[in-house]
C-alpha cells in the first residue's frame, strides 16, 4: 500500500504499521521535506531519493509532495503459533539468516509451499520483508505458508530447541546434505545472499549441511539453494 | 553490445549477429524512422518502445537517433561439441523447452556449473537467450558451462537420443522424481515458466519426472525445480 505526501508519511511514522521503504523526490530543497528525511532516517527506515519522473510514476494521487512511503499489508504469524500448531508432527521450519533480495524472498515462499513447510521465519533487521513485489513473485503461495518475523533469529533458534527442533544450517564446508539425516523435527536454515550463516548462528546450529558442488564458480542462487536443500529433507522424510 | 544509431542498427541487421532487441524511441515520426522499425520487426527482432528519458540513458554515443540495438556475444557451442566432450563418461544435458526469463536462464546457468553439468540447450525461438542480464545474473557461471543453442529442439533430443541419452521431461503429472533412475546419459529437460514441457517434446521424452507437491498453489519457480530436479539427479548419480 502507498502513503503520499508529506504529513501522511509523517503520520504514518507514529503507528507501528511496517514500512518497507520511503521514496523521495531528489531536488526537494525546503525545509519541511529536509526535516521529514531526516525524521524517516530517525526510524531506521530506508529512504530512496529518485527522480521526479519516477515520483509521479508511482504517484496515485499526483499529490505526494515527493514523499511516498510503501507499507506492507501482511499479517505475520507469530513463531510460537507456527510451532504450536507443528506441535504433534515432524515439524520442518525453514529460516532465513539475512535474504535481502525480494525475489528471493517470494520465490522461498514457493518452495515452502510446495514442499509443505509448517512455517517460514525471517528476522526484522537486514532482511527482506513481505511486501508488493514479494506477494508478487510468490505467485499466491504466501497465502498457505505462515511467515513469522522475529527481532532476534538466535532467541528463535533457541525456542525452537526447547521445542525439540534439530537446527541444521546450509552453508558451504559442511556436511554432505545426502548423508545428513533430515528427519524429525528440523529447522532449516539458509543464508543469506552474500553474507551466508552469520557466525553466532552457525554456531548455534546442531549441523552444517552443504550440497555438493562441482564446478568453478560454485554458487547457486538462495532461493535454488533452498530448494535443493528443502526438498532432499522431503525426499528423505517421504522415504520412511 | 549496444550499437545505437539508424544506419547502424540497418547494417547490423544485414549480419548474422545475434540481436536480443532494439529499443526504439516512441514519438518518432518521420518516415525513416518508421521504415527501420518494419525493418526490424521483419527480422522477428524485439521491438521495445521506450520514452526519450530511457533512450537518453541507455544511449553510451549520445547520437542514438532514438535506436539503440542490443546485441550478444556470447559464443554458442554446438550440441555436437558438447556430445563429443561428454563421450565416454554418464554425461549429463540439461535442456530448457522456452524459458523466456533471463532471470531463470541466469540462475539455471549457475545450476548447471554447481552440478557439473556437462551442457545446456537452449532453442532459438520462444526462448530467453544469453545477454547482458543473463550474464549479470549467472554470477560468471556463464564462463564454465557450455550453452549450445538450436533451431529445433525436437531434432535435438534425436540427436541425443542417437547418442545413448535418456530423455526425462521435468512436468507436473509424471513419476516422482525419487522413483526414477536417473543414472547413465541423461538429458533433463526443463519446461517454461508458463508453458511447461510442450506436447511435441513430452511425447519425445522417455519417461516425465514430477517434483512431489504439497500445497495448494504448487508452483515452483523455474529455476528452483530446476535445481531440484538437477541435484536429484546428482545425488543418485554420487551415490554409487
Amino acid at each position: 500500500m502507498k502513503v503520499e505526501g508529506r504529513n501522511a508519511v509523517y503520520e504514518l511514522l507514529k503507528t507501528d504499521k511496517e514500512i518497507d521503504k520511503v521514496l523521495v523526490q531528489k531536488d526537494l530543497k525546503d525545509e519541511a521535506s529536509k526535516r521529514l528525511v531526516n525524521v524517516i532516517r530517525s526510524h531506521k527506515i530506508k529512504v530512496q531519493a529518485v527522480d521526479k519522473y519516477v515520483i509521479d510514476k508511482e504517484s496515485e494521487s499526483k499529490r505526494s509532495q515527493g514523499f511516498i512511503a510503501f507499507t506492507s499489508d501482511y499479517k505475520y504469524y507469530e513463531l510460537e503459533e507456527i510451532i504450536a500448531e507443528a506441535k504433534d508432527k515432524d515439524g520442518f521450519i525453514v529460516m532465513l539468516n539475512e535474504i535481502l533480495d525480494p525475489h528471493n524472498l517470494g520465490s522461498i515462499i514457493r518452495v515452502c509451499e510446495c514442499a509443505g513447510v509448517d512455517g517460514l521465519v525471517i528476522g526484522k533487521d537486514r532482511s527482506a520483508s513481505v511486501n508488493d513485489t514479494v506477494m508478487r513473485i510468490s505467485a499466491g503461495a504466501l497465502n498457505h505458508v505462515k511467515v513469522a518475523r522475529v527481532t532476534n533469529i538466535n532467541s528463535a533458534i533457541d525456542k525452537l530447541k526447547e521445542n525439540g527442533y534439530w537446527i541444521y544450517g546450509a552453508e558451504t564446508g559442511g556436511e554432505n546434505v545426502y548423508k545428513t539425516d533430515l528427519k524429525g523435527k528440523i529447522c532449516l536454515i539458509i543464508g543469506g545472499e552474500d553474507s551466508g550463516v552469520k557466525r553466532l548462528t552457525k554456531e548455534k546450529c546442531d549441523g552444517i549441511i552443504s550440497i555438493p558442488m562441482f564446478g568453478k564458480v560454485n554458487s547457486l542462487n538462495a532461493s535454488v539453494a533452498c530448494g535443493v536443500a528443502v526438498y532432499e529433507a522431503v525426499r528423505q522424510r517421504l522415504d520412511r
